[in-house]
């Protein structure tokens, strides 16, 4: 069957950068583009050039992409030719092969953002995209605020975008930029502006997130004809954000009537990349992945009801929309007080551990998990921490090392320069094959300030552990979570922390306490024991 | 113009209950029902009585809420009547006025997962909501996997619908369980189910955002004919959520053609509560809110291109869909703090503070603010310590008491019968009015058992403040809630405490530092500082 050819068209480090807290340096940018080339994507918007010192640097060394590397920038100004603009020169002087110019399609901007008559406005678009199409460049109009604009003025939106199209301009991008607009009027729009003379494989869409249907309004638009599709990879984006192509790629991709109707340029293998692609990013922003993300989230494909749970050990399509693994994602089947045991037998065989059926075992562990979450401990991220017990109750856990006793103190006082300073310090004794190690140690950031008893009770801990210091030595605390469970005067507080080691290896686990310091003491145990066992240790 | 009835149904206790590391406590239950109803919700879904402890306790002392209050349950099983289903027992002796029961619409499910005949699952189905009418119980049947089995075998999902239907159901709740259909999917499928002869006045839309449309799905199903949408505060749920409340709620109420057609519970009054209800519920949950969420994310309307904030100050209309003072959201525009002023005299106009439009100390107010998140702080919840901040700005801050020195130590050994125990002890020095007072207290529970360092510290504080002694005495540390944010190197402890009084005032503090103790120290401070002002103290 012959597929039609649908473009997409990636944002992220234009309209991605205007995310608030997001600030990407030229070598991040190449680094990004980088991975959204490997996805397969067809055009890749760098930036403006001249707008600001990252941009034009980054310009200045294009990434070599096989995507078409593009430049915006905006439509020349009123009161200049195109050739002596100097905004409109900067972002042609930097060569790429395609060039996106913003202008305004909403007569109510014209007069009260430009202030400059609606004549003019149409002639500033015309005159620039004849001087693109002069120049052989592959042109690209941002339709700004063009939903908005034609539901106040229909004919004046489209006489915009029709100059633009007779001036030569390759791509109309009609961009909802408030993103106010539902996906059932963009439908309507661009149906409209078809039948306006504009052809479907010349139209592009760029919707916002804040109505939460971008990817809906994206849609809606390639049922109506729309051809090429713009995004940010995770959704980045001013306010709301931008259409999230890490859920369009996928579901354009797999699902019908997109799968069978469309050709895009990504590839079943570099789909399955997609998770980590949006890992890397979060990585590069320091962001929090989002575990609820549609198709790579670390919840997408988690089954924590035990009724769904085991009708997914029967077959996972009963509760999965879609195999985890064409997008690089994986199954998890957490444990929790709603869970059973085929839960459970399915959890620990993906952490190696397989159990027979009818082992007796498997009663003895749901009724541990049962009655420690009864005392507030919680399994569900703590996976490291689940496998303890498991291997515990099934004989598999060596005895590593023992801790006698922890003293841990935080002080504060005022320093010789009379400011208060803290100053937390730890001393841990542990027995490991017959041998005391009596370890202590401050607790002191990069900086040199304190970073509190936590940091430095784990400090201590893993200051000597004899035969396993090697092992231990990279382990880093690189999340805490802390909350209250029971309430009221049987409050106990839950400590989940986050540990990696010099391979990127990342696990959780959990303490309990009504003492904070002994609740991350605990979870700081667990996280070393889970590293000797992964590691092989012997005890 | 005649509007139609929308219903709203909230599942945010039920299957929002199933999102990855959320666990409820029938307390915690009794909170967000409150907080749901306040929004002015139809339907709220508590959970499935007998299912969990959590759930039987919850249901034993139902919250009096306007909304119906609704058990959850599953249609009676095979071989047995439904007087003799002890699940279905459970469920109903509940005794609420609404009870939803899920049952099973797709044939692949019911040969797969349950292992029965099509007919007896059919026959289940009838026979279950035959016995609710003659109960007299509102009945909802939760179709599950409706629209997947619809795609499979259209003639079997709609037989079982009907069955529910002829036999008493109020309303048919169309489940796309699994969370892959996209919204012209179920904009058609609801379409000839309402053919077929189910009214759309009896019909309910439950989706998941497993391809990030759940919110356009309901609003397609609605725009199909269905007059209930179900979904959660901030799109709790399995996998990747449900149907997000917080983005459909000011959508039905605020845009066309929505707006317009349907009159829903929720009144302007109460959305200006949103943004609110939203933080608490991330709060009592411990989770993050996330920046970028529609309508009531911190950056839903923050402006940060230069050319909208321009734009923006000319007319807030030109790159905003909806005012934000809506939905209790504000206007973040960088080097401009005109918008946070009116938005600050508001909120301390609710503490009793009265500040002059043209006061200098609110732009300086607002300056501290910015500065104080950027470090960490969040005022969101903590309107005691928001209170303090603003007070010291405006010189209407006593200086109490000052603190010198504290020192608190954790101590973790064996006693006398070789049992592991705790003891936290905390010296804490003040200077009140000129004298010193040199403080010393353990952390003892009711028990006798230990409590950590934050209650050693808060006994050591509140055991001797001369003349403020009486005043502080009765205050407890009711609630304590921790977060690590900055992330990386730069990583800070914010540490939200609630404090009740003996008259059960509550209020709520902040602390940040990168070391636990010491932020859990400011916000101890901070609380005896509000409850001194509040009592009108004399410095």
């Amino acid at each position: 069957m012959n597929k039609e050819r649908l473009y997409l068209y990636d944002t992220t480090l234009r309209d991605g950068a205007q995310t608030q807290g997001v600030q990407f340096s030229a070598k991040e940018k190449q680094q990004i583009a980088a991975v959204l080339d490997g996805l397969g994507l067809d055009y890749i918007e760098g930036g403006w050039p001249g707008a600001n010192p990252t941009d034009t640097e980054f310009f200045a060394n294009p990434p070599a992409t096989r995507a078409r590397f593009t430049a915006f920038g905006m439509t020349k100004r009123q009161g200049r030719s195109a050739d002596n603009d100097d905004v409109l020169g900067a972002v042609l002087n930097a060569g790429t092969a395609a060039v996106c110019l913003v202008g305004k399609a909403h007569d109510f901007h014209v007069t009260t953002a430009l202030g400059i008559t609606l004549a003019e406005n149409v002639d500033n678009i015309r005159t620039s995209f004849a001087h693109l199409a002069r120049l052989g460049r592959e042109a690209l109009f941002d339709a700004e605020h063009f939903f908005d604009g034609y539901k106040a003025n229909p004919a004046y939106a489209c006489e915009v975008i029709h100059a633009a199209y007779a001036a030569g301009a390759r791509w109309i991008v009609l961009c909802d930029t408030n993103g106010g607009t539902l996906p059932e009027d963009i439908a309507r729009i661009v149906t409209e502006v078809i039948a306006s003379g504009i052809p479907g494989d010349h139209l592009g869409i760029h919707t916002h997130n804040d109505t939460e249907t971008a990817v809906a309004g994206s849609l809606a638009a390639v049922m109506a004809g729309a051809r090429q599709v713009q995004g940010t990879l995770n959704g980045l984006g001013e306010r709301c954000g931008n259409a999230n192509l890490t859920t369009l790629i996928p579901t354009l991709l797999l699902k019908d009537p997109y799968a069978s109707r469309f050709d895009i340029g990504v590839t079943p293998d570099a789909l399955r990349g997609l998770r980590r692609a949006s890992r890397l990013l979060d990585d590069m922003l320091n962001r929090v992945p989002s575990k609820q993300a549609a198709y790579v989230g670390a919840s997408a494909f988690a089954h924590k009801s035990g009724l769904h749970a085991s009708a997914i050990a029967k077959d996972p399509s009963t509760y999965e929309h879609i195999d985890p693994a064409a997008v690089g994602n994986m199954r998890i089947v957490p444990m929790s007080n709603q869970a059973g045991q085929s839960n459970l037998r399915a959890r620990l065989a993906e952490a190696g551990i397989t159990v027979a059926a009818d082992d007796p075992a498997l009663a003895r562990i749901v009724e541990r998990i049962k009655e420690r979450e009864a005392q507030g401990y919680a399994y569900d991220t703590a996976q490291a921490s689940f496998e303890l017990l498991a291997r515990a109750e099934l004989g598999l856990l060596p005895n590593f090392f023992e801790v006698k006793r922890y003293r841990v103190t935080v002080e504060r006082r005022r320093n010789k320069r009379n400011q208060m300073v803290s100053l937390s310090e730890a001393v841990v004794v542990t027995k490991v094959q017959g041998q005391k190690f009596l370890n202590v140690s401050e607790s002191l950031g990069p900086d040199g300030s304190d970073r509190g008893p936590v940091n430095a009770l784990a400090r201590a801990l893993a200051k000597d552990l004899g035969p396993y210091q090697a092992m231990i030595e990279d382990i880093e605390l690189v999340d805490f979570k802390v909350r209250i469970t029971g309430g009221g005067t049987e409050a106990v507080t839950r400590v989940i922390i986050d540990s990696e080691d010099g391979q990127g290896n990342r696990w959780s686990t959990v303490g309990v306490s009504a003492n904070i310091v002994d609740a991350s003491f605990d979870a700081l145990i667990d996280a070393i024991n889970w590293k000797l066992v992964r590691d092989g240790a012997q005890a």
